[in-house]
């Protein structure tokens, strides 16, 4: 790996207060499965943050058991899940979500982003169709804030969307991998307690944004998805030490940690952002949050991937790279500047 | 909880040598899902104590996820497992087998174990059936070591056992979610590398042997079980920052602390079991690992537990409680005599 | 094969009112998927004997399709189903029931049967067991009528089971793939609407009764599996040319077909039976329908299926075989004759 | 329905011959789940036209039970089907694929049909893809003959595709619902044995070419698809009573039968085609088998469908609308006559 290594967020341990609360707590005796009092704290600390007295929350290891599970527990055997073309479940979670039966019904995406006026069309489209008892049904809509390429929902597009989705009976669920970094990007009118309002369901990325793993995954509306914890344990998605994950997520919730976080990585991402467009690089895919991505020609790519941890995206054409740098909780600011440098 | 907890081996953090491992390395820079150099250190190091120079290691987040990943990975779908009818994945994996697709085919157990004949005779009925197209059919034998009462396999149980499931060209695993307290009992003839020999799959239990979390599944004989890192991110069960498990089955399999930390439990398990016959307790089940089960009238049932953690484990009739006493890695010997001082 | 086959009920093709319907109907143009005519009718008249005027009825093509394809719409994900260790869903459908994703609980036959007290108790062992967030929840109870070896349950034990289950907010299912030859017994006092009135769900078998292939479903009360066309066509359960299997059960329920069937093949298995107690054969398991077990020492059993198409069926120990003799709505009076004569 | 059915080409019941066969041997015993001799001597007439002598057939009984079969069976977990995005398993079966686990990796058509640039691209794309291993492997493509909108692959084609697969250790499936009026049809050079040496697995459709139901699968290699009777059985898509889908295969495949009557619908689409082509109406699609495809604006199939049973296939736009008609193996010449002179 080059010395300066931005190839991800998910690079080091844990945010240093996660850590020391580790260790100081190390021989309490605490009972498994998310049942002690550190589940319970960070649980009611992520209600009221949420603006969701009533909510459920649950506390899972990783992102794409979270997908997997959740979705599952939302959908009945029938029903399929609509998401971006680009939506991790689409792509990159190796067909989980079809293991778990359901069909992920790929739409268009815009900046990584789904279209309301698509998404609604899609489902008319179902409903107007006269085989649609021979076809699975739309019934949850899948959406990451960020998304895959670091694009936010606004709060009117959330709730164009939601406003769709609700009209037709379904389901809303934005999966919050690095939804630390969208609650602290500068250009975000969207908060935790928007995102508690509008989606039936979604999940706070601990992995990605200074936890050494784990994921909250928040029903706003209690009764969303009965059972919810045996079918965890069913689908391996129960952690039998549960006070690891609930004292993770109530340190991220204590005093604003999660988002502070979150603003770190943002911010070092605008001045690489600057800096790059200063330098006449071609920043595409419109992030406004921890990743950057720069599109070079070949030659270019070559050259600045020999000397800087950047990691390859794709190539949209035969001379063409895109690049992605990504910054996290716990980027340095000199390592920055020395990234500013070398472009 | 009471005071003095005995309740399980899950209720403390971590051997501190893991913190402290943690919180050193905690700012390096290590690609994800396993492919870092605490993983591949491990790894390494398991291979060495298992004398499977070959072998394939995984790091997984928790028991029941191991279980199923495994177990569907080695099944073909009309393929069953064959366990004892108080095997894990038999009752309180909330049918997570079965999720999977597959039969658990339960046999009777002796002191937790199965038997070697009645496993042969179970082969023998499907192979001599007439229907037994039919039929799902057994190619996998499932055991646990300790069992879920404690008691171990002897090396010649083992042996044998492996003998008949090879001749039918099935598969054995060994669900080793408490191995080390297994490797550090007093009573055992049975090495990691026996285990390696005579199983086709096993897994080197962290959670409830001194890791925050994570399991360490280990095929010895290379190609087992193909694609399994494929696998294992479509079931959810590939950890994104893989090297914080990595970190911890490197820290237990350096000088020998992972089978340490098993003894300690052991040896204060066998002066609690001292302590209880000598004081004329009933202790039921044989287990020479780190659980003790007593057999109580209800009433001492009663008064007892209102003054110490112990588990309720079942009621054998109508006027009697067997309760659990476990021990674990971090329990303190001054807590042991405070126990046996109470008793 | 021998030239007395008496070893199944499915040996012939489909009753003659059947084929000749089939033959007066076949170039009338119907449309596909049980939409047309013939399935309305057949349901009308499965409604009205049911006296279940809102009953659902749907056609599915064979006997293990319909359990796996009902047992998988009635139960959730984390949901099992209660079976006696005989069933058929428990030993011959292959772990199709697991392959749908849930655990079968074995509990022990009584003659073929269930005992509601001991179903009574699994319900309330799993209620009272602590850990039971972490176990498959029995919510379903699945029992054939006649059972696996012809005996039948009495209403009073249909009732007795109904409000066990009712009382535990679980369902049951009837599993009646020879249940004209319940209907037909002269020692019934249960009738279709006694079923209908009992069971949440239950399947009228053509398969075995006069029919080429084809099982009809009922769900006495609407609603019970919503979505339950297209669950079928998921399932592959759903027949293109729908009529084939709407035109057979409109026969067999036109001026009771389907009970004379069953009551014409279980006249001459009490022929059989009284012949067989007459000559001194062990007649076992208690059948009042169209099976016929008997136990013979195993010299006695050679040469008889030398000369006699009867079936194996189990060797209760190494000197015995207990062998099964069906007769079916096909079978001709000169061949019981025959067989008798030769017995 | 009208007085002019074309809806669809499963409306009567079976071509005569299979019903006078079915009549005739109605009171035979044989014995079940395709162990007889019907389907013995149906499979021995499909591998000897099929030029493959080793073949293995197995008979199910329907469409979407056969495809879900077949590519589940063909499939490991983790692996997932390549097919036009307009192919029937990816739209029209309720997400039966899904259910079993897979994803279906969709494609764009040209007029129905799979281009094998495209199929090798998208197989050139997921290997050089480095998250491949986060990815599900596409390792199998599905095709339909005729498609779905009755279009034919040339040899040339199959050949190509068939090379493209082949060369990436993947296996080719060919749908064969309507595969009698491929067979048929005057313009396609492409034989069963061309089928039977290009591709691993195809089936044979009964239920739209001339039987009641039914569909015969055919393995040219032997080996293809191990324990595929028992994997059946699981699926719900054993039939019991097999000899009467080995019969009415047997049949098709007696005198070259099953051909005629593909070549039967296919001379009266021709001569629909022809007449509609002759009136000025615009045939769309391409197709060269029974089913026809015409463009009107909205107000002539409004008009138009008042009179004649003909199909809504879509709207390409707000103007218009796609029809279809089909013919079948029992359509009657004097119908196409009334039909062309009312168009």
């Amino acid at each position: 790996m080059a010395q300066l290594d931005f190839f991800s967020d998910y690079m080091e341990g844990a945010a240093p207060e996660i850590l020391e609360r580790l260790v100081a707590t190390n021989f309490e005796k605490t009972p498994g499965y998310g049942t002690d009092v550190y589940c319970a704290s960070a649980a009611s600390k992520i209600r009221a943050v949420c603006g969701a007295p009533d909510a459920e929350v649950f506390f899972l290891a990783g992102g794409t058991q979270t997908n997997k599970t959740v979705i599952s527990a939302l959908l009945k055997p029938w029903e399929g899940v609509i998401a971006a073309h680009t939506g991790h479940i689409s792509v990159h979670e190796a067909g989980a979500i079809e293991n778990g039966g359901h069909k992920v019904f790929e739409l268009p995406e815009h900046l990584g982003k789904l279209d309301p006026e698509e998404v609604e069309k899609a489902f008319a489209a179902y409903e107007a169709d006269g085989n649609r008892d021979h076809m699975p049904a739309p019934a949850l809509v899948y959406i990451s804030h960020p998304t895959e390429t670091g694009t936010l929902y606004t709060k009117a597009e959330l709730e164009r969307l939601a406003a769709v989705v609700r009209r037709r009976g379904a389901k809303l669920y934005l999966d919050g991998a690095r939804l630390g970094y969208a609650l602290g990007s500068g250009q975000t009118d969207v908060t935790l307690a928007d995102i508690a309002r509008t989606c039936d369901a979604f999940y706070i990325g601990g992995t990605k944004v200074g936890a050494l793993f784990g994921e909250a995954v928040v029903f706003p509306k209690p009764g969303t998805a009965p059972h919810f914890f045996t079918f965890m344990k069913q689908q391996g998605a129960l952690t039998a030490k549960g006070r690891i994950l609930g004292l993770q997520f109530d340190t991220l919730f204590t005093d604003g940690l999660y988002e502070r976080l979150g603003r770190h990585a943002d911010r070092l991402a605008d001045k690489i952002r600057a800096a790059l467009e200063e330098k006449g690089y071609e920043v595409v895919f419109g992030s406004t949050t921890n990743q950057i991505f720069i599109r070079l020609d070949n030659a270019r790519w070559e050259e600045l991937s020999r000397r800087i941890g950047l990691s390859f995206w794709e190539k949209p054409d035969a001379e063409h790279t895109v690049a992605r740098i990504a910054t996290s909780w716990a980027t340095r600011e000199e390592d920055v500047d020395l990234l500013i440098a070398e472009l």
